[in-house]
């Protein structure tokens, strides 16, 4: 089973790293992480390169497909060879997904247009700008498209989506080969839970509503 | 603020991106991944490259050191390099960490004799017999020794970790940034709380028992 991770500059790497960690653990899984060209990839901050060995061109038929977020305006970033790509692998996959602010290079390849789908927090108003339908949840199923909320959220779906395709008892002995059972010291990570000031700061400090600011 | 990720050949990918992911958005971070020597290091499962572009040697005297662990025998695989490398770093450093089997490694370094620690649920005992005191929990502080458990805790040991160096509310900020609101689809994530039978399935097929079976 291919499952192709698409790789461009400045994404996030928890984003891809997540889910390519639970489903790279299904039995007969080929994680291919690939980009419109081969070489090395810095994600978001600078300080991680990824080594992309495999193009576009190379894999036009995954049976499922994953596209990471990152910061700022991913959707121009994505360019017209990635969302052709993107069109023509869903035309076959059984599965099209995204973490992030992926669901926005999702969406601006049309592959959104009225479906129930999920992204960052802070990116859902551009969601629905791209004709998406947001909805706050942090997986979202609608047909064989997946979104996923905020970075972390990836491993969640990758989870549900390892259960769908290999089982129940498949997902949950990737859960515990990973060990995932989260315990984190804070309930911060949503803004529904997170203290007002402290969403209020990720808002303030946030590249995307900056530049959505200037944009009005 | 200089956060040391120690990078060797088929190491477990997530054990060392979800603490960078939290860690490289502490005011100040300056994330080095290292490695005895630079360039391409390919994943346990042989499906993705990170490319190292710095050595032990440049970086001799960082805040935080963080070691990822990785399947089979990562203790040996480590080399005498990489362990001088990290009594140095120890010496100097504010916080020296580990996630899942990378305590092995730190435990085979020394630095954790006579320590609280943990690491993935199926190496405890090994912990043991490099002279740690395992502890089946999911994050151990043992002064300024960190270690966290199997692969995906991590990210909370990072988020924790994050308290500690610049307090609640950027840890609480970071967490909302990457929308770390889990919620894994099976309460699977543990030995006391996964199906028994999942527990047997995925002790039966760890290479690391195997070993161990073996050489009995």
């Amino acid at each position: 089973m291919d499952i192709a991770i698409l790789i461009y500059d400045r994404l996030t790497a928890l984003d891809a790293i997540g889910p390519y960690e639970v489903l790279s653990r299904l039995p007969g899984a080929n994680v291919v992480f690939l980009a419109a060209e081969t070489g090395p990839v810095r994600t978001d901050n600078g300080m991680l390169t990824l080594q992309v060995e495999h193009t576009l061109k190379e894999l036009t038929s995954p049976e499922v497909v994953l596209v990471p977020g990152g910061p700022g305006d991913v959707v121009a970033r994505a360019g017209e060879p990635v969302l052709d790509w993107l069109r023509q692998a869903d035309s076959t996959s059984t599965w099209t997904t995204s973490v992030c602010t992926g669901s926005l290079i999702l969406a601006a390849a049309g592959l959104l247009e009225g479906k129930r789908a999920t992204s960052h927090w802070l990116a859902m108003e551009e969601l629905r700008r791209l004709g998406a339908e947001p909805v706050s949840e942090r997986v979202v199923f609608d047909g064989k498209l997946v979104t996923a909320a905020g970075v972390s959220a990836g491993i969640d779906m990758a989870l549900a989506l390892a259960a769908r395709i290999a089982g129940d008892s498949v997902a949950q002995a990737i859960q515990l080969g990973i060990e995932y059972d989260p315990q984190p010291p804070f309930d911060a990570g949503s803004p529904r839970t997170a203290p007002a000031e402290i969403v209020e700061l990720v808002r303030s400090l946030s590249p995307r509503v900056q530049e959505q600011e200037l944009a009005r």
